[in-house]
């Protein structure tokens, strides 16, 4: 019997409205990430995909769209699991700065390299600085060595894809229909792995936020089909706009 | 070191405002009911009591409760777990009833019974009655004779004590403090536990919705002194509005 998995992209924050790269850093949903989070609520309805248990990350803004989305759904009372592993990829010395500025100061080479390379992270951000997650409560229990100071997708990749394996396959084994809310990096990250999408082709993937995308997973837990957004429209226009956000 | 135990009673209910028994019935926190959960978050923040994980019932107008409280706690990231062993008490063959229509047509006496008896349950309620919980997704992993039909007080001690022990406990244990958002007659049965309140007495002791009531545990997982609530004044007056409806 196929696995379903589906892929759930927070909506927009305080800092997205703001325009300042966010990372780590743990800001809320904007208003508008708020009615995402219940639209995908309602697309999951609609559709009778109904998750049996969720993974999210340890930021706020995925908690609070899946918390939204389940309620939505009816399904507030799945089971719930929680990993750093999940997070978005760490901004490094870029949280906090705003993008507009951050284009002008270093032109759109080093821009779209810092937004879109693979193997190439922004500078690390300093322990002591107003944006660093070091000390923070709900990174107790990582090691020194395992707290990013900056990341590239190749980083998030590797920390990821752990979690994916130790936790996430043993629920789609045991039969569960698995909801992943997390961020626009950390998912692409699944979707390079589960599409085998190369290290160049990945940097042209754009997720769009608040749409359901549904992978049907054989055995191998490789994909039987190319995966589905439960509303394909309303997620190219989504797709469009995050891919335009580079080119402003 | 003692241990931290945060209790929560979820606040009012769609069903509370229509004056209907509930029970397991699946009903959502009222306007009255979010805002009351906000509260109980601000007076997290504000004491500094900030539970490290959350327990709570399977049952949604507990989970929103506790979503509400964390978020505003800046906790929504804490670790999650859910039983259905935390859930209010099965309320039998009265749920769906209109309270006031059950007080008039059975009388005051048995109507007092029902809701404060420790060990009289209503008359159990029908698996294929429209407010029976059987089949429902959530409880697909119970025994069938782990499903109740109807419940007093004792049963649902019965069934809520191994979860404390298996579940509750271990988190205590390892030094987190932790949050139980629950209901009304899951609360009393492990407050009855912890205080060694007696059969007898148990029916006087009301808990007020939407306020934590803070314990201090020692190795053995008994309270040190009394257990506090963080906004005593809004509890005493809680309790006596809980204790005034089964007087109308």
């Amino acid at each position: 019997m196929p696995h379903t998995l589906v892929l759930l992209r927070h909506g927009n924050s305080e800092w997205n409205q703001k325009n300042l790269f966010t990372g780590w850093v743990d800001v809320r949903l904007s208003e508008l990430g708020t009615s995402e989070a219940a639209r995908a609520g309602q697309l999951l309805l609609e559709s009778g995909v109904l998750p049996d248990v969720l993974h999210t990350s340890v930021l706020t803004r995925a908690i609070q769209t899946a918390n939204i989305a389940l309620d939505v759904a009816d399904r507030a009372w799945i089971d719930v699991r929680r990993s750093w592993r999940l997070n978005e990829r760490h901004y490094g010395a870029l949280q906090g700065l705003d993008k507009a500025e951050t284009l002008e100061k270093y032109g759109p080479e080093q821009f779209q390299l810092w937004r879109r390379s693979f193997d190439v992270p922004p500078p690390p951000l300093d322990d002591d600085a107003e944006w660093s997650q070091v000390g923070d409560d709900r990174y107790a229990n990582l090691y020194d060595d395992q707290m990013p100071r900056t990341e590239c997708l190749k980083d998030v990749i590797a920390r990821m894809l752990p979690y994916w394996e130790s936790d996430i396959i043993p629920d789609l084994k045991a039969g569960k229909t698995v909801l992943v809310t997390a961020h626009g990096n950390s998912l692409r990250a699944l979707v390079k792995h589960l599409d085998g999408i190369s290290d160049d082709d990945i940097a042209d993937l754009n997720i769009p936020t608040g749409i359901p995308l549904v992978y049907e997973l054989d055995d191998e837990f490789r994909p039987t089909k190319p995966a589905e957004y439960l509303d394909p429209e309303a997620a190219a226009a989504g797709a469009a706009a995050v891919a335009a956000q580079g080119k402003k």
